[in-house]
């Protein structure tokens, strides 16, 4: 069976969903453990001029929810970027699973040269489906991933790789 | 054109590893502006217990000529995993870039469904081809970069997301 835009989009994105779930569920379980106000976690920063975990987690669902709807050729799901809890921050995963689940195959398999633009503010970025996957989405995706795995082992949760990879 | 294996993993490793050197040099810089022992950056962690920059880009390396390896069913090359400045880690890069380059997409694709095994000391990891790619090599391997990026980050280093990514 040969290797699809589906295939290397939709299922690890659900994956690493699942984990990052699960590492939150974690720090949310230490801050309760350890008496600290959640929120500290939730506007923790590696650097002043970082963003802060619920902006980490933020972004990293815009960019699979980004990526679903326009490999797709449907609208981007639009969300309020307004989490300030774990419990709003779960909310939101679980609403981006749920829309990459409700994404087929069907819709997102031959998109490899479907022309892809993403605006930010002026600028606007234009790649083909395929270059769009790799070179934006699976980085940007991962980098704020890492990063709200890295806020919370800074500020000392008990968490290790195996919980960002589930597997190593 | 539809996706294949080597299109989902040498390009995109090759433009991160490119990515990570020039990051690198950014730091090497700094510290030289700065009077700051390069090796301070080279040997820095986020936490005590977690591996330094110097191990962050060894374990990166090791993810993608792993996967070029394994995918193409040749011998993964084995370094000795002793570099201990900038230079040595640039060295490191160089040359796995250059064995990435020299692994051919004929010798790559179709290898979707191939049985892979990673060994970690007693540990074994069994993979398809596929799995190996997304589940293990592409979370690991970014996880590690953006590890180094923090570590540097965190220190002081004047970079931003868009030496991670290329793009944004």
């Amino acid at each position: 069976m040969s290797l699809t835009m589906y295939q290397a989009s939709i299922p690890s994105f659900l994956r690493m969903l699942g984990n990052l779930s699960a590492i939150l569920d974690k720090a949310a379980a230490h801050a309760e453990a350890k008496k600290i106000d959640p929120s500290i976690f939730v506007n923790g920063r590696l650097t002043p001029d970082m963003f802060p975990l619920s902006r980490q987690v933020q972004i990293a669902t815009d960019m699979v929810k980004g990526c679903a709807a326009r490999l797709a050729g449907i609208e981007v799901p639009s969300y309020a970027d307004n989490e300030a809890t774990f419990a709003e921050l779960q909310a939101r995963i679980a609403k981006t699973q749920a829309f990459l689940e409700s994404v087929s195959a069907a819709q997102i398999d031959g998109s490899e040269e479907r022309p892809i633009t993403v605006k930010f503010g002026s600028r606007e970025l234009n790649f083909l489906g395929q270059a769009y996957l790799f070179d934006f989405v699976i980085p940007n995706f991962h980098f704020h991933l890492t990063t709200t795995y890295s806020i919370l082992r800074h500020q000392g949760v008990e968490i290790g790789k195996i919980d960002y990879t589930g597997n190593y």
